[in-house]
């Protein structure tokens, strides 16, 4: 297996993603890691110490987190990310990895990689925590504002098909992001959308109340990226406003800062469970290869990860198993 | 002034609502309750201790919490909140208030009260609570699932009117609810209705994120009904599932009971503010009358409330000032 990863792409790069891929590339020797990006820049992180299954791709240009995708993605023909892009298209790699520009790695999936015959869009299915530790596969968070029923409809495939290739969850549940329980709750999009899920070869278990998603109620989530960013972005608000005003409970006075003391184990390690950056790697689902989007302030052990999970996937063999199924689709 | 008050909607009718109305009625010499619903059921929670500016209004049906909203207020003419409404139209009432099936009054406004005229759809406009306590009056959240951008625009104006004549906000601050705050950012709608909002006679601040909601940065916040509760139902999930946690660190052991013991003021405190039940009732804006949505599980003293809100809105003139505002729109 040949793994590109962006080495410049994400908060901390190239540092920590030159890490990363070090520890990947010590960890599984069957796997070669293609650091993509500038080699002046990289070699010097490597220090010596270079794998035989490590190697550098060199780069010139970056695409930084603040570029307008498209353009960047067009201009930039030597940047790292869509060099990555370009391999992956010519099966000199088998997946890419990227902690950089969400939007400019959506635009290289659909511009330089290109889509999977019969997908409408591609859909950026990241992992939602939830309670039980298990998590939610959502689908589509970010790759399109505005979606047809029948996008939906391939959302729900693919993340059917992710759940159980990559993380082994057989038959997994499928829910529609809704406004209630009831069929004909909603607006005209999910409307439309709840028959199609309905009749297609996937478990789906109805509608799923914003309100309950936290709980697990299914493994994978679909929804336009419009309402599913609404969504997760609530949930941090919340999260973020109430660990907040936690913190200032607890500074209060010399008992509440002791109490705080007392509960601190606990209340870390479940606030750690709110944090998406721990995750996993979110996967471009619909293009024609495999693109993985760590999260920008990925750590080494989160670029490591991400490998794992690319990994899995290659050797489940995603891609060409959506591809199968949505050709499947268009037959009927 | 005469207020309905529909004594038969809500988890708690008639027994809660007759309490408010008799507060109201004692608080407000210069205002008529009129109670409306089965007299059978409501003379005997008076206790003979009627003012003379409390009355009964008989309706012998009942809209119930579970009924289809259409069919209801078609087929229950004499049902309480038909009644309430109908007195509204005809001028015997100056304003009604329900804490009934929500669906049944947005359906009574319209059917049987009527809209504004040059108003689209009318909005549910609740108060989403935030960190500092103000609030945010967002709208719709309810009424319609799927929007123009022609109806966000009166949203916000009539919004910001309701803000200004009942809450005293001088020229509030008015934010679309979006995935991010530059203007080109969103799906379909949102990206027709900035401009709009941009031109309007209100004080547009732009796109707001969900994640930034319960920190106030604005005074009114429009999106169509489906976002907005999927955004207020996150909050709510999160929110849940943040105090159940919490709940079971604090009853971990000894020394984490203690260290609640100590917490516990301020939690319950802030665990409040988030109590959507809390902030008084939702006006129903866009219908040629004043109505006004109590939470179904008010007690008493909500329902009180809203007879102070709804005293507020008639002494400024709320309705007719939407109407003028909507009308010269019209006349451009």
């Amino acid at each position: 297996m040949r793994i590109a990863i962006d080495a410049m792409g994400g908060d901390h790069a190239p540092d920590v993603v030159v890490a990363g891929a070090l520890e990947a590339a010590r960890e599984w020797a069957d796997t070669t890691i293609i650091l993509v990006g500038d080699s002046a820049r990289i070699e010097p992180l490597l220090q010596g110490t270079k794998p035989s299954n490590l190697v550098i791709r060199h780069a010139a240009e970056i695409i930084e987190a603040d570029d307008e995708p498209v353009k960047a993605v067009r201009r930039k023909k030597d940047a790292s990310m869509v060099v990555a892009g370009r391999m992956v298209r010519e099966k000199e790699a088998d997946a890419m990895i990227s902690a950089g520009n969400t939007g400019a790695l959506m635009t290289t999936g659909l511009l330089v990689v290109g889509r999977i015959a019969g997908i409408e869009r591609p859909a950026l299915a990241p992992m939602i925590p939830t309670m039980d530790g298990k998590g939610v596969l959502a689908l589509d968070l970010g790759a399109n504002m505005d979606s047809s029923p029948e996008q939906l409809l391939q959302f729900a495939i693919m993340g059917s098909i992710y759940r159980d290739k990559v993380h082994g969850v057989a038959n997994p549940r499928v829910g529609l992001l809704n406004v209630g329980t009831e069929a004909m709750k909603g607006n005209e999009l999910t409307k439309a959308a709840y028959p199609l899920l309905e009749q297609a070869p996937i478990h789906f278990v109805g509608n799923v109340e914003s309100r309950e998603v936290l709980k697990a109620p299914c493994d994978v989530l679909v929804c336009d990226g419009f309402a599913g960013n609404i969504m997760l972005k609530s949930v941090e608000g919340a999260a973020s406003v109430i660990f907040s005003v936690l913190k200032k409970e607890f500074t209060q006075n010399l008992f509440t800062k002791l109490a705080a003391l007392i509960l601190k184990p606990g209340l870390t390690k479940f606030r750690r469970s709110f944090d998406y950056s721990e995750h996993g790697a979110a996967p471009l689902l619909g293009i024609d290869g495999l693109l993985l989007k760590s999260h920008g302030s990925s750590n080494a052990f989160a670029i490591k990860n991400a490998v794992r999970q690319a990994r899995i996937a290659l050797q489940n063999d995603l891609v060409r198993s959506i591809s199968k199924e949505i050709s499947k689709g268009s037959e009927l």
